[in-house]
């Protein structure tokens, strides 16, 4: 940790990605948000994934857009998984989420440092740029799912 | 339309508010695209519709969070009512919504105009700023509730 703005932006990602607790009414409600986050954040970075893996049309104003709205989902789903929420709805969350929340918050803060690359990345408007960034922020996914999703 | 910074806005607003069709893989996408945006769009705003109204604690920062989410989200579902998804999934959607699609995007217009209001009244900390917000952002929800939600 040298880079004095790399220090800053994950203060900023840390307090934004942790808001206070008990901000949902019931269980079922931090279910269906977290869900709801991940829903829309997957349907943006489809779009840019597809259009830089070639089985879409690049649109640059879409790609831009699609990757700037999964920047901020990206900062949504984290503070909904309350403890005790891994049963109820239709969660695939495992319990061991809450054993080690350390590492499932490491993989939270990557996934939002490598959403951002990416949407520096559609913003130039070059669809080689945006391929690195598409692997990187399906590896977090994957990475994170397999460890802590049925 | 006197003021040029309103007129920018409004341009900002459509053009961001209005992304290319045929965004979605099937009918269902749409809908639950749609439905997950306002799902979550009203936990921020109850949160900061909660506060404002007594029935929570007023925690200035909570209350800023949730209002710039809610703004944020306010420019996501009009991409997804797109024609021919008022069956399929649990939608409530009236077809209407396509006979007067000019009346229905004034109402999402309005609603991220008055959301833009309420997230700079958040931001000023003090909850008297917030209570007309509120209510002025309510109040577009039933008008377009009552008019294209069954």
């Amino acid at each position: 940790m040298k880079h004095p703005l790399m220090l800053a932006t994950l203060i900023a990602i840390a307090t934004t990605s942790l808001p206070a607790t008990a901000q949902f009414a019931k269980p079922e409600d931090a279910i269906k948000y977290r869900q709801s986050a991940m829903f829309l954040m997957m349907q943006n970075f489809g779009r840019v994934a597809g259009m830089a893996q070639g089985k879409m049309p690049f649109d640059a104003k879409l790609a831009a857009d699609s990757a700037a709205n999964a920047e901020f989902l990206a900062r949504l789903p984290w503070g909904a998984y309350v403890e005790g929420t891994d049963k109820g709805g239709n969660t695939k969350v495992k319990a061991d989420i809450w054993k080690d929340k350390a590492k499932f918050m490491d993989y939270a803060d990557k996934l939002q440092l490598e959403m951002g690359k990416l949407s520096a990345a559609a913003k130039t408007g070059n669809v080689d740029a945006i391929k690195p960034a598409v692997g990187a922020v399906g590896s977090v996914c994957k990475s994170c799912h397999d460890a802590f999703r049925e």
